[in-house]
């Protein structure tokens, strides 16, 4: 049996069966549940793809899903694809992607991490790197708050050390979030770059401030050291976008 | 008695005795706690106040708390005075502060609520209103995610349509946040404003949509339809801050 992994809740497992990203082993479907919009559409999607639903008794998702929301559907899908950074950067210049990657030092929260994903999304980052050891798991929760991000954005695990090596090599510059940082209206942040994201609690790490090209700051008023690490890191690619001239046209980008 | 609230965590109980604007009526302090920077601070405020510091067991604080975070510290404060929206904008306005209100319709997570009032002290809004009825309290664990800020961001607990009513009748304008409308980057957010977010999930109440002044969008890449509400409203104030010019002179504000 291949590797799988859960999704949980009505909204993660239709972005997965939209996007199309992975393959969708399995359906466990509330047997007593109310067909809306959106069960309608994933059992229409699921048949025309082949995947086998089983109508099961609410207990069985409550048990599945361990106690978490489930909103009474439990997906068995193939794990989300993981990248090295060479060869995603590898594929990305040889692709004429201009890198955007977020380095994230520790995410203790799923749903920070969650949060991250959906941002990066939104505002076009093209890698969330996260170390191999420490940090949140890309658990089902992370997979649900991160409103269908991770079926799209590619995901880096490894040591935040080598792929800064990989992007240093290949002339990304990288900018550390942190206090006392030149502040971000006065950075340069447009073309490629890899934003540095410290830990929740204790910013930067002082090995991690060695290796980038420079530290950014938001500028903060009443005394306040720093802000939550996916309000920040939300703030910091919009700047970056702001600044690469995204939302002069005003239009949605897609 | 006077009405108490309980604060939990060596941060939230620092954060309060440092910025001075409740009483604290008693601290517990785990009798096993090793002596760091915030406790030696805390005890050594607590004393100048003349707070009473009971020594306590491990068990009697996860009791106190509820099995929520502590580190080895709670304390019972003052609750945080909730203002009118009337008397806060009278006071404002003879005080020559220009509003910059945040009006958040059922945040429905204690941490949303946190983030909001964190990213709130940083980016100098000075006023988060919430609803009467619906949304998350200001519960022990959304006062530590708020990081000090429930200390210095007034609130005001009341309907967005009765304190919108008297942002209105104060000239103030109001903008929705919400898909299709002015991109943020082509609003003019500068001056005083009063910004209006809609629930998690459901966005903005269509009789909300009808009251504001106007409605403004991020734009956003993928597909995505909205971000975390905690995040939105920080890229939404840091927008409005950067249209304000607070980040031309580069340095912080306090």
């Amino acid at each position: 049996m291949s590797a799988r992994e859960q999704l949980e809740g009505r909204n993660p497992v239709l972005e997965c069966l939209v996007r199309g990203k992975r393959e969708v082993h399995r359906i466990f479907l509330d047997q007593g549940a109310r067909t809306d919009a959106r069960i309608g559409r994933i059992v229409s999607l699921a048949k025309r793809r082949g995947v086998r639903i089983d109508r099961v008794d609410r207990r069985k998702l409550d048990k599945l899903a361990e106690g978490r929301v489930h909103n009474g559907i439990v997906a068995e899908v193939e794990p989300v694809a993981l990248w090295s950074a060479s060869s995603l950067l590898e594929y990305q210049l040889a692709h004429d992607i201009e890198p955007f990657w977020v380095l994230a030092d520790g995410l203790s929260y799923e749903h920070n991490l969650g949060a991250v994903l959906r941002s990066a999304l939104g505002f076009g980052a093209n890698a969330v790197v996260v170390p191999t050891r420490r940090g949140a798991p890309l658990s089902p929760v992370a997979q649900r708050v991160s409103m269908g991000a991770v079926e799209e954005v590619p995901i880096v695990r490894e040591s935040l050390f080598a792929a800064l090596k990989v992007l240093k090599k290949a002339g990304v510059p990288s900018y550390g979030a942190d206090m006392g940082g030149v502040p971000m209206g006065k950075a340069r942040l447009s073309g490629p770059l890899a934003l540095v994201m410290g830990a929740e609690g204790r910013g930067l790490s002082s090995k991690l401030r060695d290796k980038v090209t420079g530290v950014v700051s938001i500028p903060l008023a009443g005394g306040l050291e720093s802000l939550n690490v996916s309000v920040a890191t939300a703030v910091l690619m919009y700047e970056k976008r702001r600044q690469d001239g995204w939302f002069e046209g005003g239009g949605r980008r897609s």
